[in-house]
């Protein structure tokens, strides 16, 4: 069945496969230390202007998250993000399996507020009995965000002054960091996000790689560079793949000829056709997002109509007789799967 | 200077002094396995009107808390609690320094309502993610709550019943249980304590004790009697205390000749009188509540003044010219102390 | 340069990249809810001739034992295993980090025993401090052990029988199952272990895979089944991979037509031919192992030659002048590589 | 019945009960924060001669070790301990609960070796893999010792130098250090543990206090000073005691004229005595050992003898026939016991 469920349920980008095929045989030292791993944090130190960062190559997301949020937030102190952000509901507690609490502020539109955020830390340092409570000391945000929006950079800009200003670095989950570089109206630049993050990363899973996430630590102010013996930390983490090659591989290709925003951009193209169509037939968008993702407010009806003929994502239930649905573009939708979803529409 | 800052600023009752010097020379076995703490329990277990009940002494609240919740909360899961919950606010992370999220429902008054959380538990099962997502697998409540409210003995029903529903034990943290027992208006007794909660404990730091608070496993349903091997847990908590002895000789003081609810009663009518002089004058009490803690909402200068005279807690900034202050009687408030206080007032 | 360093050095079996490229636009639902995985696991019970057990699939061994270790272990507890075991050794404290001790055994040319797992439960129990103690409550062994050694079938039924003795599962790591069962001398088969053991693994990231780790828990006496909410527990691990279809790809391909076991009796085989030129040539075998690991004692002038030709694992100093190295065959062992081998010797 | 059997089965010394009468009515802040801890921790400054020493007061012994070496320890390593270290045996995995292992070196009379130790971490980082292991980032030794043994000024200071080596902090557990400071013998003075530990502790429990341990970290070199936020961690981990002037009380008493050294002085002495009788009589004394603990290691008929008249502490099965008890004296032990027990013998 046509679905538009998710953007991680497909295979890679050809190039990759190929890529794959080619160095079948060839024989790789392991846990990463091979060459192909070498170049593509080259390409990736090159493409974010940022000659001296360090870069790392896991898995998943999840996994991303719980590993570098664990290795920047000191023992005594929590992370704080949106109450919608990923690491807060759809990771099973694994920061707090950590050890971590997650430190919630409001979410506009999956977005946090810099300005929230410096009530909420002279807030807590204002309290006699703060040093009872779990200290904001670390800032994690999506880009893009899980509803699919986009902070500007300036709204980035402010929110690592803050962050920096309570002595907490920011780290920006780039799952679908691909679909914010490349979406219309965005102007975070990834140049921008290694001078302004202090640790981020680059998501390969939804974003044409078979799996994998690049982590970026960047080197500026107090956060400068990896945690120390980062590596053992991941493999601590169960987070160290064995073929680390098959990372680098990957993450070559995409930073390869510009693959990686190539593809992201297609994705974001078809789902502003969709816009379109979804606005021009009346439907209610629930968030205004310029990304691969799309969500639709539907009545129960509407929904039973699509959910015949197209496999969509269930958000939430909105009200006793709405629910929020997602329509997730990718890299790999295609223009025939796009064609019958607008005729289902 | 004059002090109403909290309800643990004196020592112990004087009856329990007087044990401590009459067995100071007394060779007691280790680790709570001696006699008195034997006798302890059985008196706790008739206090609570509950022949089957386990009991456990440790030493104080966050770190009771810490134990119980990691204790009764499975791996994979975490506690439900209202935002303004202790656990929530002013334990350092202690709660997910072991592993498992807070899960937070509003406070209304410092209460959790039983129909929020059925609706927050039906919304979580309904959800199609849930395996991705922290299981609500434990209750916890504060009775007296951390604002000095009462739960009623039917919500308290209502919050087992819906806990159990959901396969959650409900846990009552009784730092302050004394003055709840005692407090006007209140119908939950010890007994209705031990038949409604699976597992609940007894303050004795905040009522009385130099320290400890006593834990009670009661005995029904699917969460019967105290987690495998609890002893081990309590020490790889930290909390076993080598002179467990110690913990027993103090509550069986207090469960001798109802001393505990007897000095408790004397805070309540003790903030009863200082709650009809606030209210006479004017003053703004924050929170209708019948227990020792009395919090009032004060502008700056009348701050000022008070605190020119006696030691108050400070709770928050409830707008830019106006606190909320708290004043906290306790077993050991004397008349003079009071007298001073009103006349301040 | 030629490398018999590890068994992990190649991508995968060419029909596992067939595979990939065939499936490459299909569009499978995520999380391994996909057909794919669900054929793969009923080929795995096949094999295993264990109808009713379950089957997870994770990414790397560490993140495989971390899992099931944290979840099938008490919170009060830890787990048992030799001296040499990859999980006390070489997983930089994967176990520890989820809060549990392990707990040694000698290692007898990489095996525990029996009878010093029962004399050690034994004396634990005696001790009459044991609840001031790490009770022993899982037991793990390799199956091809870190020395690539193998347990007969009676040890192993020795050791569960033990475990279940003391109320223990036996958790049986099988990242290099594959070279164990085709061994020569080799008397224990898949459906043996999965009569033996309460839970063990298939190795696919050291046998023909890419990546992944197949899990099977199995059905008999008190430890039945899967841990509760597992899939959770993975996520929660930072285990879960997105595109969970890859794994099970690769498993439903690696036991089809017994290509699993064929590939490994290639490594065992190419290692068979090795030893039998290192015996006739007097190099000395560390450990007397059948599977595709060969341990060697070498003087560092030997090293040093054989090195200039060849890529060696290097496990320790043995004394002032000799080391223990490694020479690792793999199903992607060529013909041209035992050759070169050869002749360096 | 008459009891040898551990050091902390009575009260406190008169002393203390006294200042706890004296002082039961009085309104101190909480949690540490009052004068009295001040003036002890002064006091405890002096006798250390440290005189910009940070101290603080934890509870028990466990809590202690658990706060002290988690925050000590990065998140990625262990802590190196005797196989007979009390954080290895004897804590119910509570060095483990907090993420790390505990690396072990053998004990000779309970004590680890300087040389051993280099040698583990010379070994260690010759090793090519040691990014995938554990790494030794404290040292923990007990003083005195499990086995009632003393280091030498010289053993620590080599231990100490060998750990600042390698970079790592030196842990001395002091739960019985009184015992070690008074011995026959002893040449580490508290001012030398200043010197040479970065961290130690004086234990109360065992000599004189209700409860109650204090913590110095000492100003030197590489590892100066508390860790950040250490009150936070305290409460994190469950261990700060709401009415902290108790400890600061404790500590204030034992601390002024000599009290401390004084009741550890009479233990010692009482213990030289037994042990003259017991080798007069041909007791088999398992250690040579001078401080309160006496090990001895006796067949089954004389140990059922004596237990007929005295509780003795059981260690360990010797062999089939023999088992090792302990004889342990303490500040509280009175001539009259004394004399019941040499009738005994």
């Amino acid at each position: 069945m046509l679905s538009f469920e998710n953007d991680y349920s497909c295979g890679a980008t050809p190039e990759i496969l190929d890529r794959l095929a080619a160095t079948n045989s060839t024989q790789f030292p392991g846990y990463g230390s091979d060459d192909i791993c070498e170049q593509a944090k080259a390409k990736i130190r090159e493409a974010c202007g940022a000659p001296d960062a360090d870069v790392w190559f896991l898995v998943g997301g999840t996994q991303t998250n719980q590993t570098v949020i664990d290795s920047i937030t000191p023992q005594y102190a929590g992370v704080v993000a949106a109450t919608s952000g990923h690491v807060n509901v759809h990771e099973a507690g694994a920061i707090e399996a950590t050890g971590h609490k997650v430190l919630t502020l409001p979410a506009h539109n999956g977005k946090i507020d810099a300005d929230e955020l410096d009530r909420y830390c002279a807030t807590f340092y204002a309290d006699g009995n703060y040093e009872h409570m779990v200290f904001p000391s670390s800032v994690y945000v999506s880009q893009a965000t899980e509803y699919g929006t986009l902070y500007t950079k300036d709204e980035l800009e402010r929110i690592a002054e803050v962050a920096h200003k309570y002595d907490m670095p920011l780290f920006v989950d780039g799952a679908r960091l691909g679909y914010a570089l490349t979406a219309t109206g965005n102007d975070v630049t990834l140049a921008d996000l290694a001078r302004i993050a202090d640790v981020f990363y680059i998501g390969g899973t939804k974003v044409g790689a078979l799996f994998g996430e690049a982590v970026v630590f960047t080197h500026h102010g107090e956060f400068s560079g990896t945690p120390r013996h980062f590596l053992t930390l991941i493999k601590q983490h169960g987070a160290l793949l064995a073929k680390g090659w098959l990372l680098g591989l990957q993450f070559d290709t995409l930073f390869t000829d510009g693959l990686y925003l190539r593809i992201a951009r297609h994705a974001n193209e078809t789902a502003d056709r969709i816009r379109a169509v979804l606005r021009e037939k009346g439907y209610t968008l629930t968030f205004d997002a310029p990304t691969n993702q799309i969500f639709i407010t539907l009545d129960d009806a509407t929904r039973t109509r699509l959910e015949a003929g197209v496999r969509l994502g269930f958000m939430e239930q909105a009200d006793a007789d709405h629910v929020v649905m997602r329509i997730c573009t990718s890299w790999s939708t295609t223009e025939a799967q796009v064609e019958e979803l607008l005729a289902l529409l």
